[in-house]
């Protein structure tokens, strides 16, 4: 999904991860369930911690010059981050909101949004899960009651629509989203996946 | 449950609703799928207005004096409210988010709380959905990876748990928990049911 | 000023005041150098308590209908209150900020709004305060630094602006200033000053 | 006044600054007065742009191990930052707050504390401004109307203050205080004195 890129819109990556002296990091979620998490030790690093390797964004969705890059502490991208501000400057109203996981960070970030008064496109084969079927209602969830929160979308119908046709989710008429200027680019997917131990497949195409 | 206000649990009680010229609502949720949405007349009155009739607290459910209401712009209890205030103010850690919609206002204000730190319980059969499925997953979700983001119980466990006992959630050590002072008791429901004309038996217990 | 409203800009009013139970009240702010503070008894009814007389706007800055009241639990006016939602919700980037006292609310209000990237015009002999010190130092500390974060202007310019013409502070081109589409009316006026008791003469022109 | 860390406060240092490429930099912070401002070139790199030397704490202040550093878009250090989240994972309900400038940062910071719950002490000779009359009129009206939004003190007064003498602020009853577990140390210092050139002469002791 390059084709953003071609399009001029703004990518903006973000990754959830908490400073290394856990400074920042509720006690809720040093343990869940008995179990040590958040700043535990897993094959590739900390989990979750800012600077481990596994906290890092997947090489090949790596951020590109001028792409900002936001550290965020939580699910919400705009809780406590500097989020807000620079969709403001850009004056950007709309957007196109990717990555992993869709029922977490995905939902969470685009319920934020949708309270700030954002458009919210979700590419449904753009964001990921390790449950299909926490995938499936997610999607479900946000097409509901007439799109109430959000719309869906694919990867297809976006590149499509970012080279001027309409494809996209019947009721949504895409000219003023299309005036779209930018594209959050939601791949926390490597902190997750690779930390965990995961060999998931899913990449975000 | 009306067991929590024996227990000297704080209760808030919160409404989604917009000012009646809906300064504060954002364009994109005035016309969704090419239908007008908020402000609407509806049989109870304007959708989701607050002094509406609609947009009041079912009676079964009144607010009793000197527990907060909270009206909020959004799904989001903090956003752009004085939520995290009042909580502060009365040392409050963790919360009992129940009331409607299961997917929409519950969990976005569970996901909020999380990220502030805050734990959340969720008495599944004291959230509402007007979708089965929806329901269903959303407490999935809840639960899901050593309940992540919240800790999953019911009406019973809870007002047992308030008595002394211990028969919640197996995993969720409720000691800690119980010293819970506070229950955040969520219910737009009349807001919802009545002014789009539902007619869905569910109630909060 | 109704001049602003002639010019159909949209006028805000903020008032400070707590819930009558004071539960959004920290308790850094109830007792003061020892003596009682907020929710006291005082000549106007409970100090800075919302529905009391004293907490009212001032009859002769009465809002007209349509402008948005906001009720703030502090100085700032942006802090767990809806007023970024408007602001967005009417694309307004510039504030003129009038009312009381200079050095606190209209101060502190500013700060944030310079903060969230909202220009900012205030009209020196619009905001007041009980100490001549202090109104003059903190019209100087915007005024500082290169208008750092803020323009001064006065209410005859802001009006004969407001008309077309331009004698506000030099340095401060008012072309993009006067698309201005906004004016926070701050007269938290009576509040303050007739609660405490207090005869100032100083009135919001 | 490393008399705090004996003491085991926990130091947070915070620095106003953007990111390199500016996007969280409003529009209205670029050029004031018809300067070019953030951003542009300066005797120690571009002015307020992280990693610029000239944006960096100054070396008699260096941030040990441990000490949170808090990069902020802004004068205030709560917004848009991960401080709120910092200091209730602490349990800290007071600061001290430290630094430069005086009218600017340390005020709107004690103000944005203030109306988050959190006693606020300000040592006079431990923050500084280009401008002595600023400097005097800010303690001032943090000391004005019952200490209403913060207490005064001095560096020999928290130092001794600390060791379990008290001699600050009539009117300061530093028993509930000095159980204060916090120090917001703030030294933004070299950022502006540095970058733009000024050889002032206080430092921060």
């Amino acid at each position: 999904l390059k084709a953003a890129r071609d399009s001029k819109l703004l990518l903006i990556h973000t990754r959830e991860g908490y400073r290394a002296d856990l400074a920042d990091c509720p006690p809720s979620k040093l343990t869940r369930s008995g179990k040590t998490f958040t700043g535990a030790d897993g094959p590739m690093g900390r989990v979750l911690i800012r600077g481990e390797a596994g906290h890092d964004i997947t090489p090949e969705l790596d951020p590109a010059l001028g792409e900002p890059i936001i550290d965020k502490p939580g699910k919400g991208a705009f809780h406590e981050t500097d989020l807000q501000l620079i969709l403001q400057n850009h004056s950007i109203r709309t957007l196109i909101v990717c990555g992993v996981s869709t029922e977490a960070s995905v939902t969470t970030t685009a319920r934020e949004a949708n309270d700030r008064g954002y458009e919210c496109i979700i590419p449904a084969d753009c964001v990921g899960s390790y449950f299909p079927e926490f995938q499936k209602s997610s999607i479900d969830m946000i097409r509901a009651q007439g799109s109430m929160s959000g719309w869906v979308s694919d990867a297809a119908a976006m590149v499509d629509g970012l080279r001027g046709w309409r494809r996209l989710d019947p009721g949504c008429d895409l000219s003023p989203l299309l005036c779209a200027r930018s594209v959050i680019w939601r791949n926390m997917g490597r902190a997750r996946r690779c930390a965990s131990g995961s060999t998931a497949a899913f990449s975000m195409r």
